[in-house]
Order: structure tokens, then C-alpha cells, then sequence
């Protein structure tokens, strides 16, 4: 049976997974790619640190050079997060011959332009699956699985730290920072859960699905991208009195020539398949031509699942399959963007609106207004009675008005939200989410 | 471009909706190949047959020859359904150099060892994603995708129809018969729709994913099997108030050294993903050692998502990722099966149990004595009252008596309800389902 020496840059959680992986069932890898995938080396910063996994006398390493300078070895892991080194050691990776797989989205979604054309001149091949929806192989789906078809749209959860905290507040009532206390004692959140929480995580690998699905040339950052990160219970409350689950959704979707691009928290019917995904769990639906409907769902993180991600891409690597695929995908391709992001305001959709209003007459009337000259028209609107302990001579006080609109647009809500928040009788920011169907 | 010429032999319902992928967007095609697929020829028996496509002159024949005496077709669809002249004429298209494409489950269940291995032998491809779970890719997630894995299970809902009719018992309470009678009227089964509800287009889909997923070398007929076509209404409603769906699994599942196989109706908990799958959708959820729990879900069956599978295939073949994913498949691989079916009687599970009791007392001591007997232990018990309109000089009548049990065994169960049966309290045959968590 033929060999192919391969390597892994970086042994944290997810490196000693594959690590794992390729040592201890070699055999079962062997029978999946016609091939032995041999690790020759292990490439580590600090050769004293405890790790994970037992590795055989020679493969560990501090230094880079015995992968780079290794004309035997082909295929190269590299699961160094961040940046930098990150970028240059991919360069040098590819410079030197290597085929390279990697989880680092970041990565990717800041440097995918230089790297990937740097791969295409030297005929080499990056293969990501793992940078996305960890343990489900989304990349593969949309790159290879369903290339006979246009992709009309694509809606993800695509981070589980923020699933596993807005299961927390809906299923519990817990408050976010509550909620956010438990997923980091749990260890789904890191110390640091800003890039999880604030939509970033989300927006970078939305980049990658709509330039791989929809051949679009956009940057992250020029994703409109809100978090759960001021997410209020209160809301979590209402929308589930009127039969929805907040998720924090990444979409993507073909609406006339153009791509509605964003990332949001937003209001799913219970009972939908992405409502119905909890803890940290990641999915993702993908509607196409001629398909139709399909629907992915699975562990989006975590050392195992990424690890098997790594690991397939690296069998598909050494035995061929991701250089035949990586020359059509559209993806950094250096070809024409095939299609560009729509004016976010003409974003249509449905929305829940929700302002604290002064409990007094003509409220009502002064907001409906407002919502009808911005040509919005209203599908259900709650406010409850004001609880009990009201009495007549206190403060006038607040109480929330939640309204939920028909087919609207993402401008029309933001000029008339503007408007509300300066009426009298309003008091504090309106809230403002998507809500898909 | 290059150019990759193409046929298609047979042009129905799927046929004409790959020639309609084919010519109507064979630009995206030619983006995502990276090479022109080009519809030479397609083989139809009556040329005068009226056509759901048009197709460019020159392109319809009935001649077979013209396709396989051109050499410069190397990609063939083969969308003949049945198994002859399907089987004779696909080892004429291996023979004659060409890889071939095709969506004929029960062709390659019934002959897929004698095809496979003159396809190998004569260093051609069959790619056959559409043959199971039409637009649900699982054929290439399974071989492909998540190939660093070792599976230890594969749930499914993979007949539509089955599907359908259940959805239609549980959601409306209508019976059976009037449920099929639906069916075939919407065109979701066929006039003659017994392969769909007794099992056997599910057991021929449950061998290919189990010689696939797992190196097992069973044949559909030795698979136990058991359809939806012999469901009475009132376990659907039983099911319902005790919180389960009924749906067609096909289950394979390590278990110890082996594999429990068995297609069977199904108790599954509502809320979970696969009892929520309503319609003629499919569903499979597959458990992977390193990537967890996948679940997949999509249109199974339908003229554009199987021939959205179909084009895939012919994409993958023409760019040349199928030669390489084909020679590692572990499909009718001519190697010695890795793993081989558990004795039915020994797979474990819950059951449901219903027989009908005369209403009178001891009976339900007769019944527990004999679970009893045979270790099976109840989990929960439901006898409802009587109706009112009993009166005591009538005969002995009979009531539901339905049990769940725990954990037991499938033989355990088999003999219990064969000695409940013969109980002079009891009437007619018990019914006995498997309950999936």
C-alpha cells in the first residue's frame, strides 16, 4: 500500500485529536484512502508542555523546518489559530510543495485572497472543511455535493456558544450574563467570548459559505453583523409567548440580482428545524433549485468533531480529490464576483419590534402612525396589562409594546424605530430582529 | 474548456430533468466542472413519445449503439429503472470504456457485487449518489466526507411515500388505505405502491448504506423487514398520547462485534429530529465515533432533487473524483466483510406492545406473568376505560392493552407476544413495534 508522509503544525485540542486520529486508527484511515497517512511530524512551540496524545519517538518537534525543509512529507495540518504566524507559515507551507489542510477561519476570511491564489500559482491545494461547522461538511456539500444546482439560500447557526447561551436564557429564563457564565464554566465559551458573542465568529464563516455557494466577493467586515451580546430576556420572553426561538442566524440569500447578506439574532418559529437546535449545536440550511430543501445539523466545535474534519480533508488530500476540486472552487478564485450584496435597507423580511412605551393614551396611535407612513403594516401587536401594583400617583412608567410586522424592508424598520425612540411617550432604544419563516 | 461528452439512456421523469440541468444551465455546470458536460446523446425506446424537454437536433435516438459505439462518450446516466435490460445494458457501457451514472437501487441491491467488480476490473466508475435519499447527498458524506470515522449508526427515513401516508395517519387520523389512496392521488405513490410500503424499497437503500458505511456483506432480502403496510390507526393513536411518532426506520447499529439491521414502523419520541420529518421528506441520522451525531434532511425522492443528485455524479466523474472515491469504497469491494449481522433475535431495544384483552380480571396477570417470564420489563402501561355504552349481558369484549417496555430483546419480545397470543383472554395477534430514543 502506497504512503504519504503528512505532518501537523500546532498540538492543541484540536491537533491531538488528529493526532489521535491518524495514530490510533491508521488502519480504518489506511482502508478510506487506498493509502497509509504516516505522521511524520508534530510541530509544537514549547517541547515540555504535557499533551493529550502519545506520539511515536521522532515525530515531535520545535522546529518548523523539519516539515518544511521534508520534501517527503505532502500534506501538511495546520492548526495554528490566529494570524500570524498563521499566514506566513501557510506561505511557507505552500512554497515548499505542501498540499495544506486548516481550521482557521480567521484566517481564511482575512487572508483567503493571498493564500488561495498563492496555492493556484504553485498548484498546490487548501483545504478548509473544518473552518466551518466543525463536524458537519457543509464545504464539501455546497463545493462538490450539490453542484448542479444554483444555491438560493443559506441559513446557518453556525456558532454553538451562542446557541448553548440562547437555549440557556430561553429554555431557563436566564439572563445573558448568567447564561454566558455558564457555557465559559462549561467550557463552551473561552475566557475572552467576544468574537462568539458579538457575531465576528458568525460573519467569518458566512464570508466563506457565500463566496464557496454564491460565487460572491465579500469582505466579513462588510457583513452587517449583530450579536446576542445585548440581547434582553424580555425579548427572549415575548417572542416565546408568540411561538418563536431567537437563534443567532447567518444568512444568505439570492433576492433579485443581488445577495441579502447578514448575521443577526432572529426570531424562528418554534417547530422549525433551526428553532429546534439547542446547546451547542450548529446547523444549517441550504435551499437549492433544483434540491430543493436540505437541512444539515450536527456538533459545529468541539476537539473530535473539527478533528474529523481535519482528518477527512487530509484523506481527500493525499488521495487526490481536493486538487481536482479546489481548481472550480469559487471561492478567492481570482474570477469576477458573480454577484454582489443587495443595499442592506432593501433587505424584504418580516420583523419583531419592541419599545418601552408610557402607559398613557394616544401612545399607541403616535407609533402606528409612524409605522404607516414608513409603508409598514402590522401583522400582530402585544402589550399586556400593567402588572397590579400600579398605583396613580407615581412616575409615569413604561411598558413594552412588542410588535411583529408583515413583509417589510430592513430600511423601512431603522427609519421608523429612529423616529419612535424620539417620541415623547417612548422611553430607551427600540429593539429590532429579523424574523424568518 | 475542455469538453466531457454525455448521454443519458432512458428520458423519463428524472432523465429529462438531468437533460434539463444539463442544457438549460450548462454554464453553471461548466463553472463548477470546470470543463463543458455535453449532452451527445439520449437513448428512449419510442421516438415518438411526447417529451417533458426539448432537446437539440440530433440529440434523441433509440438506438443504444449510438451511445456505446462512440468513444467519445465517457460519461453515461443510465436512468432505466428494473433490473433487465438495466443490468445488460450498463456492463455493455463498462465494456465499451464508459463510467457510468445511475439512480437504480434495486438494481445494484440485486447485482451490484456482479457490476462492481467488472467496473473495477476494467478500471471504470459507478457513481450511484441518487439511488439513495435522492436529494440528500449521503452516498458521498458517508464514503467521503466522513470517512476519518468509524460509524457506529445510520437511521433513516428513506422511503418518501411511507413517510407520507404516516404523516398523514398521525397528523389527520385518517386510516391507512384512505391514506394511500391520498398518496397516489398527489403522485407521491405509485399505482401499485407495495415496494414503497412493504419495506422492500427501504431494506434495498438500508444494504447499500450498510455495505457502505460499515464493510457489511448483506444482501436486502436477508435484511428482517417489516412495512407500514400492515399499520392499524389505533397504534398510531396510542403512539401519539404516549408523546411518539410511528415512522419506517431503517436502522443499522454496531453492537458488540456485529450489526443490528432491520427496517421496521418505529416508535420515535416526538421532538426528536427524525419524528418531526413529516411528508415525503427523508431523513437519516448518522452517529460517527469522532463527528458525533449528523442528521440530515431533505426532498427524497422528485424529479429535480434525484436528477440534482444524478448531475452531481456526472460532475464528479467527469472531473475525475469519482475514479478516485470509487477504488476505495467499501461496496461490493470484493474484500472480506469487516462486519456481519447480529442474530436478530439478540438486538436489543424498547418495544411497544399492544394486544387486545377481554376485559376481565386476571388477564392482565396472565400477560405481566409472561413478560415476566421472559425478563422484559415494563416501562409504562396504558388500558383505557371501557366505553360507556357496555352493557353486561353483552359478550366478553375485548380493550386495548399497550405496554412499554425497557430494554429487552427482540427474540424476548417474539416469543412473549407468541404465548400472549395463544392466552384464551386475549384476541387476535399482538402488535410489536421497536421504540427508538
Amino acid at each position: 500500500m502506497d504512503t504519504t508522509k503528512v505532518a501537523i503544525i500546532g498540538l492543541g485540542t484540536v491537533g491531538s485529536g488528529v493526532a489521535h486520529l491518524l495514530l490510533d486508527h491508521g488502519d480504518r484511515t489506511a482502508r478510506h484512502a487506498g493509502r497509509t497517512l504516516w505522521l511524520e511530524k508534530a510541530v509544537v512551540q514549547d517541547l515540555s508542555k504535557q499533551r493529550g496524545c502519545d506520539l511515536p519517538e521522532g515525530v515531535l518537534t520545535d522546529r518548523i523546518e523539519d516539515v518544511i525543509e521534508d520534501s517527503q512529507i505532502t500534506v501538511v495540518a495546520q492548526l495554528i489559530g490566529g494570524l500570524e504566524p498563521a499566514r506566513t507559515i501557510m506561505l511557507q507551507l505552500l512554497e515548499n510543495g505542501k498540499d495544506v489542510v486548516t481550521a482557521n477561519k480567521a484566517l481564511l476570511a482575512e487572508h483567503g485572497p493571498e493564500l488561495f491564489d498563492r496555492a493556484r500559482e504553485l498548484g498546490r491545494s487548501i483545504a478548509f472543511e473544518a473552518s466551518v461547522a466543525g463536524g458537519i461538511p457543509i464545504i464539501a456539500n455546497i463545493g462538490q455535493c450539490l453542484s448542479a444546482n444554483q444555491i438560493e439560500s443559506i441559513d446557518g447557526i453556525l456558532n454553538g456558544t451562542s446557541n448553548f447561551i440562547l437555549s440557556k436564557m430561553y429554555q431557563e429564563g436566564v439572563a445573558y450574563a448568567d447564561a454566558v457564565a455558564e457555557a465559559q464554566q462549561l467550557g463552551y465559551a473561552e475566557a475572552d467570548p467576544t468574537m462568539d458573542v458579538d457575531g465576528t465568529d458568525t460573519a467569518q464563516k458566512l464570508a466563506i459559505l457565500a463566496h464557496l455557494g454564491f460565487g460572491a466577493r465579500v469582505h466579513w467586515q462588510d457583513i452587517p453583523c449583530v450579536g446576542i451580546d445585548t440581547l434582553d430576556s424580555t425579548d427572549v420572553r415575548y417572542a416565546q409567548e408568540m411561538g418563536y426561538q431567537i437563534k443567532l442566524l447567518a444568512v444568505a440569500r439570492l433576492a433579485g440580482d443581488g445577495l441579502d447578506l447578514y448575521v443577526s439574532p432572529t426570531l424562528v418559529q418554534s417547530g422549525r428545524p433551526l428553532a429546534e437546535v439547542g446547546g451547542a449545536y450548529n446547523a444549517i440550511r441550504v435551499v437549492g433549485e433544483a434540491f430543493g430543501n436540505l437541512f444539515f445539523y450536527g456538533q459545529g466545535a468541539g476537539q473530535m468533531p473539527t478533528a474529523s474534519a481535519v482528518v477527512a480533508d487530509m484523506i481527500d488530500t493525499a488521495v487526490g480529490r481536493t486538487a481536482l476540486t479546489f481548481r472550480t472552487l469559487e471561492l478567492w478564485s481570482g474570477r469576477k464576483a458573480r454577484v454582489s450584496s443587495n443595499d442592506f435597507a432593501q433587505a424584504q423580511g418580516r420583523f419583531y419590534l419592541r419599545t418601552e412605551v408610557e402607559d398613557h393614551p394616544g401612545a399607541l396611535a403616535q407609533i402606528t402612525h409612524i409605522l404607516g407612513e414608513n409603508k409598514i403594516s402590522i401583522a400582530s401587536i402585544l402589550q399586556h396589562e400593567p402588572p397590579d401594583q400600579y398605583s396613580p400617583g407615581d412616575l409615569p412608567r413604561t411598558v413594552p409594546l412588542v410588535i411583529m410586522t408583515h413583509l417589510t424592508s430592513e430600511g423601512a424598520t431603522k427609519t421608523a424605530c429612529e423616529r419612535i425612540d424620539k417620541l415623547d411617550c417612548t422611553c430607551g432604544p427600540a429593539v429590532r430582529m429579523w424574523v424568518r419563516d
